[in-house]
């Protein structure tokens, strides 16, 4: 983990290193004290709908930031951003199927495409790991797993469909403090959706997750916590079957310059002292 | 429930109807917006040791008040308060061994008690209740099982011994719940202690708890969620095998007239409107 050659707190070189091709790996654990976020564009007409669709799923839709059209940044998410090569990668959406997973969307910017930058839980995994969480899937170098789950979204014009969770394997008093500490940064999907049997919401197999990668294993004394994730606004997406619609790829995030500690949230950190 | 010939709301009437021997049930769900607290008495020679092992053990011993030797209230919890008549039981401790179980200590009072009353956690029930927690064992007319852990608790002067817990069987929603709102009210125990398999804690049987009642069993869709219980001191207390002991006879609590939304709390209630 020490072979970067750029320096990994500060967002604006994690940005520039994605932009020149320097990294290609996901962003989890780059810039932990700033914000990232989840990439979702899609046509101007299809934007009032989009951002109705996140109000009314604010646990899996927190809305970071929103473009004005053609404008390929969000500004006051970081001056420099350039949403068209500073994610790591990119899939294409075509009336609702995937045909590419490109690693600049230049070609393909349009002047009525309009660019949502959505929280992750990213964000709130360095919070949790300062409150002294252990996230056995950051030791082992991967990402939290995605789930599909039965629990539904509620629609707004085309967009509807089932809510996606992350999950994260953790010990009982660590599933507690993640529950305190998280519930206070509802811009980061807040507190959990559920934890333990992933059948009570529809999953039925922790081996199989959305996307295919992630931690899906669970030791012993380990129990499956659940949140609820921005990867529901891509299956919503594309069961709208938009005729264009880019989101980030797997866990190559909108790395932004926003700290943490400046985002919205709850006043106490619930942290035992 | 509605055969009480006193108002079940106000403390005041609720401890004139055990004083007077009217009312011989337990106290939870009485005067559900005022706090109710252990009751520990030990002589003199002890109170200095034991005050430090609450101070020692906060998330188990909250401390609401402690008398002067030989005055059977803490006036700061009830002017009206007597604790040698107004607990609906009491165990009598000699040489760490329950003696007897009276429903008046009028005459084992000393000029060298002194009485603790702790944080009880049937004062957050009202809490998790008003924020949709539901609580199967209050709608099934009982109260929550304890249990003796193997987790140890930081020793002070004679006073040490395991930790104990009190149990809820909740659905996961709701235990997620129960941890954001119980987080903000140290003075009952705060958050849980652990949640999940109970043999992680050292119970190796939930259908056997301290104490013998409460509700043991889980529903196919529950998780046990397990708080720290102040029938901790009671266990120290017996250890330390005191000449005289008096406590609180099984859910037979000190009904004090502060109320909930008084006491120390943290700011936030974590409850998403």
């Amino acid at each position: 983990m020490s072979t970067y050659d750029f320096d990994i707190r500060s967002p604006a070189a994690v940005r520039r290193a994605i932009r020149d091709g320097r990294y290609r790996g996901f962003t989890s654990g780059l810039a932990p004290d700033h914000v990232q976020g989840n990439l979702m564009i899609v046509p101007r007409a299809h934007a009032d709908d989009f951002e109705r669709y996140c109000q009314r799923n604010p646990r899996a839709l927190p809305v970071l930031g929103r473009s004005r059209p053609g404008e390929p940044r969000v500004s006051e998410l970081a001056a420099d951003m350039d949403l068209r090569t500073d994610v790591g990668g990119y899939t294409v959406f075509r009336d609702g199927e995937p045909v590419a997973t490109p690693v600049s969307i230049a070609d393909l910017w349009r002047d009525d495409l309009v660019a949502f930058v959505l929280g992750c839980s990213f964000s709130f995994e360095a919070v949790l790991q300062r409150a002294g969480v252990r996230l056995r899937h950051l030791d082992e170098g991967t990402v939290s797993a995605m789930y599909v789950t039965g629990l539904q979204t509620e629609a707004a014009g085309p967009f509807a469909g089932p809510l996606v969770v992350s999950m994260r394997a953790l010990r009982a008093a660590d599933a507690i403090r993640a529950i305190t500490v998280s519930q206070h940064y509802p811009m980061f999907h807040g507190e959990p959706v559920h934890l333990g049997a992933p059948e009570l919401i529809g999953i039925a197999d922790l081996s199989a997750p959305y996307g295919g990668h992630g931690l899906t294993t669970l030791m012993p004394d380990e129990l499956p916590v659940f949140w609820a994730c921005g990867a529901t606004a891509q299956l919503a997406a594309r069961a709208a079957r938009l005729p264009l619609c880019i989101t980030h790829h797997k866990a190559h995030m909108v790395v932004t310059d926003v700290p943490v500690t400046d985002l919205p949230h709850r006043s106490d950190t619930g942290i035992r002292t």
